[in-house]
């Protein structure tokens, strides 16, 4: 009689000592191999997909096709629920966050309609159709809608290499309009089929990795404009750029005075934005000195008639309101599978920033923002944008932080800044002819330190190295190769370390912890016990697949080796631990199969302890409980190594 | 004073009821927040890569430098551990095997010659030197070593796009001994560096998948032969081979005596085939008919001088010893890059099929393979015979399981084969010049049924519909893409599939099994029951990270309004069991801090169950512990509960 027979009888007949204890080991065993199919793969993949792509359900009142039309309507636009309780106290403070926010915003607008290498009226066109579609649709309160740095500089490193914007700047503008439509589709589309989730396959470390190498190569764009430099590298990696300037400072291609005065004015800026920290009353000063700067450097400009001496100026402005672009997107070109790429490399870092600021904002007030809603306002927002000559728009860190502390209340600042840069657009234009372009790259400056975010880096360094990695490839990729490249680099990083992490074949050799029925780690329990031959091991692993079954099945053997040679052959019951194991292939299984017979050959039996659902389910498929018996199947560690006690007992008392 | 304030001042001085039973839980959840730090990821890395690569620590005894050098030679060159015992009666049965062997495989290599659009002479070449070479390194005693199949597909799918073979048949020979030489030195370099586990990231699915599909691609391929077509496509693919068919068909460029002849002799090799089955003393039948139909079709045509009347014959046909051609391999052309991936590709596949098969037979035979060893002999023999006109050389299933019934009793039996296949280029190569065509086809059709194993694709469809997908994806990337397409299709699913199973959002509802301290799935386990006031949720993902982690907390989030529905308000206590998340990263403190602070704001205290190693270290790292209290981190998802019900009579005693 073998082994495994005696063991099997002895849960049938189980000895008078221990009946109580057996009989409920039997009994769980039995729950486990009983237990009902789990949901095919497929349905649970369908599910996942319904749950994920259906919005939840609500409330279960029952509503009239009245009220449900309204809710309905009231959903897409928030404004119509908030706008019925809306007060004058409340567009009080509105109006002075709206202006604050303006006077910040029409400067940057202007610079980063620079960086992206467009006129710089579409920066102030951007902040006026875009912030007016947001507020009718979008539910954050505080966000500041408008062109921001990050895009400028994706659009205009992405859409160079497809369009030379020196060469054919009409055509260069088209594609960037029809690259916002598609940014905007896509975003709306994300929005409509609840694809939020998309948005986290940038992973935190990603971003801040990628944000900050992003701001690196933003100022180092802007070094042009402040060294006034003539001829200019188009490619935007930190070599490529510093070998530029230096061989323009080199070779005197470059004007001392657009460096005096861009500095000056940035020194300026800093010097309040210090003002500013330091007493909060004072936030109102950074805000308007971007704006108090270029109104004084163009007066002086101006009156010293220093575009003569080497000062660059804007010169091309044209006012008036948003002209129709409509006409302007082009889907016939053979560039339209590239727009629709950039499109939506745009959508998603765009939507990551928007609802990265809306949300941290939202949480400092106490509301939820509901990611999908703002998906599709901020798709509408961009779509209606590249038809009225916008380029894409998205939540602004910088601006969005001043909003808050200016005290807006509602999404109403939003309006008051777009209509305050459409009275600028169709009134002042022309004043702005002679704002030095250094002016514009020293407010562009000014607002990079706050994307560099030292101190989340070196937090994630701290709880975890790999994430760590991945920061630092972003940035390093964005830094010395280029945005895409960047970009790819994280996410490719990301998904290996996923795979990584799910296949790392590991192996925990698990002891008892004194007085309880629990098995752990005994290296991270150093109390725990092991019981003289059984051997407890834990496979460390999510999936026992193909990339790792092999392994395991090795290193377990040579455990077993090692164990049997330590205690002279005493070892007489291998417990598997499958607690982790969430899933198994057919990789898996064999090696499973494998193990055992090896482990029989050596005269050590195989128990496998708390299988998962899907591995259970599988193990049936495939006759593997047969082929082991089922007795050999527990519920728990602790049932396995009880009744694996019972066995070298019984087998002693035999002997 | 708050309820989470009592619930540690209920651990600190538990109520007389628990006192043991509180003491022990907060000792438990002491061991747990003190283990030491878990081995850094980048260490373990390092460890796990050493364990990999360096082999694993042998005997202990102290070995003299000259048996030191004796048991390395032997560990090389197995051949001095076995010769030494080596007995005639052995080599009577390894010379029966080694006839059978050789009349197999001389029109088995012509015929894989010819799929590898080679002169026929270099199959010849293939089966003499790889042979010998492995006798001297090899393991494996049954293993049958020379060109196979989906090899010599793979050979001409990949080199033909890069020199034609009709055009520049010279130098498209020089390609394939390159590529061999680089397929030997990867699988070398593989066995040596211990990296057997790369053979591993081919699935059992996608390699059952990929080797049906290219079964049928060659057997496609031979239709050119078996009609006698004289234009045909160098594509692989289905629809264009079956269009080129179908074209000269209509067309009437083929020649009906080709296909006459092909197919009653293929007839008489399945019938011979069907009869060794029946009857398996009569194994020796269907091992000689090719051989016997080449003789009797080489004289028919010789006599008939149907070469006349359309019968395509073998013609070009160079005997003698293999040449030296070490002289032919080129590395300076710019097509090494490309060699040197199609060498990998080679390597990994001629591994996988020539390790599988030696395993299988190996565990019949009940001894164990060395990967690694197999690696280095199996790269050795395809460098030398890359140096002596051969192309790459591999394991053969069908000549494996010829060898192993014909009884072989060691690795001679190759040699045996080897010399005869060399007698035979010596004496016998005029003789062939007559042999048509037709018959090469018929003989590798013959071979084919072998390698398509409907049974194996049955069984992994029972057991993993997500394996069925690979291995289908596989077969149909072969046979209607290209062999490439088919590979790649396989690695990515392959790929795709751990990632999606790893971050794969799901969370169950736990409840406790009745008379134990076990909590499981309430869908799995119908008789579990839920504790009221307590909500038990276990994270059923290996990971709890960027693409996950806000998916997870939405649900859980869900789950916890759903139960306050229903139980107007009465949740207390969620206690979030983490057995099976071996690893977090920011992204996934991030969103149980959230959690944390949402459930809070709901009056509803987080109780954390059971994190691992890696976790609770990142836990610590992130001050999340501080943020949580170490009151709510418990060992067991057990502890948790008993400690929230605790909690709960000592609020409703208060009251």
């Amino acid at each position: 009689m073998s082994a495994a027979d005696n063991f099997v009888m002895e849960l049938q007949h189980p000895a008078d000592v221990d009946v109580d204890c057996a009989a409920g080991r039997s009994e769980r065993a039995k729950w486990l191999l009983n237990s009902p199919d789990p949901p095919p793969p497929l349905q649970e993949l369908f599910t996942s997909i319904k749950d994920t792509v259906l919005p939840p359900p609500k409330s279960k009142k029952v509503l009239r096709p009245h009220n449900r039309c309204f809710f309905f309507l009231q959903g897409l636009f928030p404004i119509l629920k908030w706008g019925r309780n809306y007060k004058a106290t409340k567009f009080k403070n509105d109006f002075i966050a709206g202006l604050t926010l303006a006077s910040l915003c029409i400067p940057q607008s202007i610079g980063y309609a620079n960086l992206a290498k467009l006129d710089p009226q579409y920066g102030l066109y951007t902040s006026v159709v875009p912030p007016l579609i947001y507020a009718l649709m979008g539910s954050s309160r505080e966000i500041a809608i408008g062109p921001v740095a990050v895009i400028s500089l994706l659009l205009s490193a992405m859409i160079s290499k497809v369009i030379d914007p020196s060469i054919d700047p009409v055509n260069y503008t088209r594609f960037v309009f029809t690259v916002t439509f598609f940014t905007g589709t896509f975003q709306a589309l994300f929005g409509f089929f609840r694809l939020g989730f998309l948005v986290d396959f940038l992973s935190h470390a990603a971003i801040v990795g990628f944000i900050g190498g992003a701001a690196i190569v933003i100022g180092l764009q802007q070094l042009k404009g402040l060294f006034g430099i003539s001829h200019f590298t188009t490619k935007t990696d930190l070599v490529s750029v510093i070998g530029a300037v230096v061989k323009a400072l080199h070779h005197h291609q470059w004007s001392p005075l657009n460096f005096v005065i861009g500095c000056s004015f940035l020194i300026f800026i800093l010097i309040t934005r210090f003002i500013g920290r330091r007493n909060k009353k004072l936030f109102w000063l950074p805000a308007i000195a971007p704006l108090t700067s270029v109104i004084l450097s163009t007066t002086i400009v101006y009156l010293a008639k220093a575009d003569k001496h080497g000062v660059k100026i804007v010169k091309h402005f044209k006012g008036g309101l948003n002209p129709i672009s409509i006409h302007q997107l082009n889907f016939g070109s053979p560039y339209v599978g590239e727009a629709a790429k950039i499109g939506l490399i745009c959508a998603l870092i765009a939507l990551t920033e928007a609802i990265a600021v809306g949300r941290s904002l939202a949480s400092l007030k106490g509301y939820h923002l509901d990611g999908n809603k703002e998906m599709v306002a901020m798709g509408f927002m961009n779509v209606i944008g590249s038809f009225t000559s916008c380029y894409t728009a998205t939540g602004s860190f910088s601006r969005s932080a001043v909003n808050f502390s200016a005290g807006c209340e509602t999404v109403v600042s939003n309006i008051v800044m777009a209509i305050t840069v459409l009275i600028c657009l169709l009134l002042f234009t022309k004043l702005l002819y002679y704002t030095p372009l250094a002016i514009l790259a020293s407010i562009i400056l000014s607002a990079l330190p706050g994307l560099i975010d030292l101190n989340e880096a070196y937090n994630i360094w701290k709880v975890d190295k790999l994430d760590f990695i991945i920061c630092i490839a972003a940035f390093f990729g964005v830094l010395f190769g280029s945005v895409e490249i960047g970009l790819l680099l994280a996410v490719f990083i990301s998904f290996a370390k996923i795979i990584l992490n799910s296949i790392k074949p590991s192996t925990e050799v698990l002891g008892r912890l004194p007085g309880t029925d629990i098995f752990c780690n005994m290296v991270q329990y150093p109390m725990a016990s092991k019981i003289s031959g059984i051997l407890v091991v834990h496979i460390n692993s999510g999936l026992l697949c193909f990339a790792n079954a092999n392994f395991i099945r090795e290193r377990i053997l040579n455990l077993v080796v090692d164990e049997n040679g330590i205690e002279g052959g005493g070892l007489r019951v291998l417990v598997l631990d499958m607690t982790n194991v969430m899933n198994i292939d057919t990789s898996g299984i064999h090696a499973v199969e494998e193990l055992q017979k090896k482990l029989i050959s050596q005269g050590v039996e195989l128990a496998v302890a708390n299988p998962n659902w899907q591995v259970i389910n599988k193990m049936k498929a495939s006759k593997f409980i047969e082929k082991i018996g089922s007795g050999w199947i527990f519920q728990s560690v602790a049932d396995a190594v009880n009744a694996s006690v019972c066995l070298k007992m019984n087998v002693l008392n035999s002997c």
